[in-house]
């Protein structure tokens, strides 16, 4: 089973985006087994992209093409697709009803170029697109599959995962070697340093172990392939359990669970509620924490506390503390956790303070210095780190280090 | 003159990088006024590079092959370039010396599969890779250009910036053209009626125009061919200007500007301070906010105020408001704006109520209700919204709708 992707979009050509739609269908065609060996990408050009499905058609079984799906004259995706196929191109009623609702839904009124993105190839099927107003095309001709998405990263996606993977499954039927993969998550401690506790399992060809260092974290990824789900699933959690034993008590979470979602459960677990006051991080932990949905259960809320004005009259940082170790300081941090566990009645407070930059910074306290902390009725804790980067990253590791000082005092017994 | 760009790897196909070298390049031939009409991406695969390599000889005066110069014996780029084109591969002794030097300097032995590195199609020229051990080629045969650079970007980079670049320009000779893009970013209407008011402007060729929707905002790329800076910046001033005309008001910003960023400057020439309220976008738009460097002078902080209790206790809304209207209401978007506004002595308070879900919803109130609201000391002003999409797309158009509330109110003349 070979598939070929054909990226459109003048865009691509330009450099003015990368071809992360690429990568992601790349991998998601690797875990199904389906070779990949082409990716081609045209311009809004409706000869040249003829002449790349000409091609396609002659060495790929499933052709997946992405962009092109907008309103407007340059959209041509589908125009080419049912040239090349000798398909007229009919209006879906069913999907210019949805169009029609998305606009009405935003109050804005629908316009006449849109009803071409209710326009499909004969015999396709419409792929719902919930982030936006182009569905996709589902196609099958000749023993072939011709999947077409539109180019928003954030559209595509849920619609690869929703509609295309489980029709390419059955396409694919019963007999096909698979490839699974499984990521484990670590935090606190550094690429090498972890991978010298596993090199004699970085060399394995089946299943094997990558490394990836993340700002604000370090992946393995292992990937096993076999005839069956079982003994791929086999395969993975045997290197998973020599993993564990050796690096266990960095791994913080499996595949797409991130350091916001355990601590979520960690929380629900023991029903308790959680609040933050953030300073250098500007609201970013609470906007991870509040990435996951039902988390209003948890999380009470919290204070960004900019100004030193916002952290002594509302967090009840006393000002002695301002003055005599400063805004960043391990001292001001802990009162500033106390502070917003009073303030929002909540059973653990946690605080962060430190120095994004590029500005800001002293010999005594440089760029990247950053304290966090947590207090519960039981216990009070910080801990101090200096990185260096850019101000996003130090702001991404500050909210990380937060929320990883909460998740390991949640692991205590004594909570 | 036309460019294909050939990329090998299968890392690249299996989805494991991303292809950033492809819009690297991409970006570098659009500068120099080169079309470039197809990227291509195969495998470390010999035969598969060669057909690649046949078919963009015939459309093709530049073409650029990145990755598969490894010590390996899957890196097969040159041996395919020099078997395509019936060229020997000889040993290039000055790169072989300047191998062996980057392995001494590092205290390493060399091992014999580098030797391979220094191997180049007669007639090519080695191009230096002051980072790697792989030395580029630039072979000028028929016509035609073929440059080949290593995979790794930071390799490949100054290698075309030091060495492909000014060789492409001799070779492109002094009639040259250039291609300058310039984006222009708006808010606040959708894009195919964006694109309605300027449809007679889409056709155009030099310069064009083209719409993308991001979650966030409509986004007009416009890009002008010329034989000069000059001109290719006259071009663009005048589409620039009609599309002001046409659709002023929404424009917010200019290439790598953001609303974030245009919002800080707006403050700053005001000399206003900005505090924030935020319910169910959960300090994503402080977050943005305090991306921009130097955002404390403007920016005091704000309250996330995901429990009731915080609303109430700490921004004093009314509880009357919240049982007669419920949290997700103008009502209570307006209180949570005068209760920041106060509670942070800032002079301007703005807040966001509403309901991210995917739970939470109402056939009144469903998921994607949004208000947001700005209060000042001589004005009030709430808008609603409702959207569809999943929670992370709501909360960010529900942070962005705020920040542009609050831009809209600074552009006011009584502010």
């Amino acid at each position: 089973m070979e598939a070929e992707i054909i990226s459109v979009g003048t865009e691509l050509l330009l450099g003015q985006i990368a071809n992360t739609n690429a990568q992601y269908l790349g991998e998601q065609l690797a875990a199904l087994g389906i070779e990949l060996h082409h990716i081609v990408t045209v311009g809004d050009n409706k000869e040249r992209l003829k002449t790349a499905l000409e091609v396609a058609w002659k060495r790929a079984d499933v052709i997946i093409l992405t962009g092109g799906l907008g309103p407007t004259q340059d959209d041509i995706t589908k125009e080419a697709v049912a040239e090349f196929l000798s398909l007229e191109l009919i209006l879906d009623s069913s999907s210019l009803k949805t169009i029609r609702c998305f606009f009405s839904r935003r109050g804005h009124h629908m316009t006449d170029n849109n009803i071409k993105q209710a326009l499909l190839p004969k015999g396709g099927l419409a792929l719902p697109n919930p982030n936006g107003t182009a569905p996709g095309v589902w196609l099958e001709r000749q023993g072939r599959v011709v999947g077409i998405l539109p180019g928003p990263p954030f559209e595509l996606q849920p619609m690869f995962e929703n509609h295309v993977l489980p029709r390419l499954t059955a396409f694919l039927g019963e007999k096909q070697t698979i490839i699974k993969s499984r990521i484990l998550k670590l935090y606190g401690i550094g690429e090498s340093q972890a991978e010298e506790q596993v090199k004699d399992l970085v060399g394995s060809t089946n299943p094997t172990l990558a490394s990836y260092a993340k700002p604000t974290e370090i992946q393995f990824r292992l990937t096993a392939k076999a005839f069956s789900q079982a003994e791929a699933d086999n395969l993975l959690q045997s290197l998973e359990n020599k993993l564990y034993a050796r690096l266990g008590p960095y791994i913080f979470a499996r595949d797409e669970d991130t350091m916001q979602a355990v601590l979520g459960r960690l929380l629900s677990q023991h029903s308790l509620s959680l609040a933050l006051a953030e300073s250098c991080t500007g609201g970013l932990a609470a906007n991870w924490l509040t990435d996951v949905p039902g988390s209003s259960v948890y999380f009470q809320g919290g204070v960004i506390s900019y100004s030193n004005e916002l952290k002594t009259g509302l967090l009840q940082v006393p000002t002695e503390l301002l003055h005599r170790h400063g805004a960043v300081s391990c001292e001001v941090a802990i009162a500033m956790a106390h502070g917003i566990r009073r303030l929002a009645q909540a059973d653990i407070g946690a605080a962060v303070t430190g120095i994004a930059g590029p500005g800001g910074g002293s010999s005594e306290k440089p760029v990247g210095l950053v304290y966090v902390a947590v207090a519960d009725n039981a216990d009070t804790r910080y801990r101090r780190y200096q990185w260096s980067g850019a101000r996003k990253i130090i702001k991404q590791r500050a909210a990380q280090a937060l929320l990883n000082l909460i998740r390991e005092r949640l692991l205590e017994p004594n909570i």
